[in-house]
């Protein structure tokens, strides 16, 4: 979330065809919108061997997306353009794509009568405005949209293709994989680029860095160089590898290499080899277990539990979770003694334990997480800051794990990362 | 989240300034990371009355970010570059910005100084790689970094100013603030973009839509012309309504009116006129009246309870909650009635209604809110599909509201729209 850096081969752009993508829309460039329909075609185009060189946000003007595209076609062999080809005057992604390529805009009649059945069927009386949706550039190939009335576009030009869907992603995306292994695969000629996403957890990025900078700085002169990208966000770090080539076997063993490589040094503090999150890390281990989890929260207020039921089947071992945010609820719904609370704090160890420990009573289950901090901005002190969060973990046989976490940033940051410390706390204790 | 429209009045180019904002990092060109800051710059700008044209991510290339610096000053009056400062081979901002305006880069010996005395202040020894930052293009301007070692470039040229900042938020903002009134607000000549975030619960967009364009067609031709923007997101809409010019009252006064309008025709559909989120109204609320809330949550999972605790201060009206999320846990914890389960379904408005009143009499306070669903994949059938949720919410003197949803999407936005829900029940209850 916050810092990444990259290292090893910067792709020589002889390795992979290279895209420009574009997306249109005023809305795209206030303070409250981001273009995420790129990170779709970015995974999309990277699975087919393409790299995005650039991308670039453009308003509904004509003028400004026509500029966008003169320059994406000198730059790259492949051009994709998200949004503007609704039926408003405002959807101008037609008619620019018309002007820089001097292609004149032509009814079809196919097109046409497709949409004027579509609004028929739903009963509605079709406003004229919606042919514009049926106006194709001279020679364009038209991509069908079976959620939508407006189709892509898919312009074949010698030295560049450009290629233009509708900004909805639920329209944008199943039309790409209509068209990707005809048309979109034979740009990179059989390459791909294949990835490998390793989480790590309690370890900051500089220590990741330091561990594992030897190893792959030999990565990238082997036979098959493998690029590296760290990524640092709350509470998690991920190093994300690559591969670009046409041989799948060989990208495979060599990522499988270099990961087991990783596992080696970094040890219990690798999560994951394949993206996958802590909740989801979890999850698999209490199923593989059969066990169960229950977690009494105070500062984190739900947030440790709702993150453990965002995962696909979770029902099989979250079978119940306290939120005791104020001292009495600690005392009269979770049985904490008061006298505890009154001789540590809400905020200690103690009561984090004895949080743990009578939630894992009452709900039954083997594992029990107890959560109490100060997640601001106000109820710190000098001694116990904003940011101080005591985790408690009970598992069977009376096991107890404890942490104690200074955790910096805002209100919000430090639920997550408490939430993300909790998680980790039972991944490891699952892993014993 | 979804979709956006524009309506009113194009802004034209001599109404205000615009930029051209470039993020450079190879990292942002993935499918895993977005250019966030451009969100806060965009904000940061509107504020002093310059529009975004248009918005560009480059890797860590220097040609490609040539091209598009390139690019930029021939369509903007102001660029602002992020990313690229940093101390490695990677960071070639600064020879791009040198490249373009055709600045050698001289070292900075103040800066030099600067740099050596924050590494030696820390213990470390400086790697030479360092001294990169201490660069400068000859004739910029540097603007201090008062949280990291890389310094900030202005470079004034009569027809575009170029502002260069590093790309951690953290280091970034504090020193867009700090030359914001001196260097960037005289470029607008005064002007100001002056905006009013509606949030609207209850309703979808159409009917958004269909109660509020005849109003915002007349503010498009009003003396001050007000542009709104809709925007759908998951359980809320909202509208965004802006005013450009010089003069903050006559902007406040057409603003406010155009808001008292929305509130008589959205009556109790308006949550909040300042972009407030339903956490935030609801916490306002509870706190206004001096109430309490509790929350049963099952497939919401612990959501909603954390989405309360997320407001600052929530601790006053949050006591406790909690998650049943197996038949068992709702009937052993909460001690909801086998037999009502057994008779209606877990999923059912009895069960939501039993949950409520058994949370509302355990915590003792005035509101309880039960949420029970099916969140999905599984655990759907044809009388109980996926994205049922039965909501109940238990209010002093023992009213009681109930709501069954159909909500469509996967598992998490299942989640986000039960939670949605289930805040505005407990706002629309507030305000009775």
């Amino acid at each position: 979330m916050d810092t990444a850096r990259h290292y090893g081969v910067v792709m020589p752009s002889w390795i992979v065809s290279q895209a420009v993508i574009i997306a249109v829309g005023s809305e795209l460039l206030t303070p409250d919108r981001l273009d995420t329909n790129s990170l779709f075609v970015t995974r999309a185009l990277n699975e087919l061997g393409i790299s995005v060189r650039y991308k670039t946000v453009v308003s509904d003007d004509c003028d400004d997306v026509g500029l966008a595209l003169k320059s994406a076609i000198r730059h790259a062999e492949l051009v994709v353009v998200t949004g503007g080809l609704g039926p408003t005057d405002d959807d101008i992604t037609r008619e620019a794509i018309s002007n820089v390529f001097g292609l004149p805009l032509e009814e079809d009649s196919d097109t046409a009568v497709t949409i004027r059945s579509l609004f028929k069927a739903r009963g509605l009386a079709m406003p004229d405005i919606n042919l514009r949706q049926a106006l194709v550039p001279r020679g364009a190939i038209q991509i069908p949209n079976a959620r939508g009335t407006a189709p892509g576009l898919w312009i074949d030009r010698p030295t560049v293709k450009c290629l233009a869907l509708p900004g909805p992603p639920r329209e944008l995306e199943p039309m790409f994989e209509r068209i990707a292994q005809d048309r979109i695969a034979p740009l990179s000629e059989g390459r791909s680029i294949f990835r490998r996403v390793i989480v790590i957890a309690g370890r900051n990025e500089s220590s990741v860095d330091d561990i594992v900078c030897p190893i792959y700085s030999r990565w990238r002169s082997a036979p098959v160089p493998i690029r590296t990208t760290i990524l640092a966000s709350l509470g998690q770090i991920e190093l994300h590898l690559s591969v670009v080539g046409k041989n799948k076997g060989e990208a495979t063993i060599a990522l499988d290499c270099a990961t087991e490589e990783l596992r080696t040094v970094l040890e219990k503090d690798l999560v994951s080899v394949d993206g996958a999150h802590l909740e989801d890390v979890v999850g698999s281990l209490l199923c593989d277990r059969g066990c169960q989890v229950t977690v009494a929260e105070s500062c984190t207020g739900g947030l440790v539990t709702s993150r453990l039921t965002d995962v696909p089947g979770s029902s099989a071992y979250v079978r119940a979770g306290w939120v005791v945010y104020s001292n009495d609820a600690k005392v009269e719904i979770l049985g904490i003694d008061r006298k505890l609370i009154e001789k540590h704090g809400a905020v200690s160890e103690p009561v984090a334990r004895a949080m743990a420990l009578q939630a894992r009573a009452r709900a039954r289950v083997d594992y029990a997480i107890g959560v109490t901090g100060i997640a601001g901005p106000g109820g710190g002190s000098s001694e116990k800051p904003v940011g101080t969060v005591c985790l408690s973990l009970a598992g069977p046989e009376d096991q107890l794990w404890d942490r104690r976490l200074n955790l910096p940033g805002e209100r919000g940051r430090v639920k997550y990362q408490a939430s993300q410390a909790a998680l980790d706390m039972l991944r490891r204790a699952l892993l014993e």
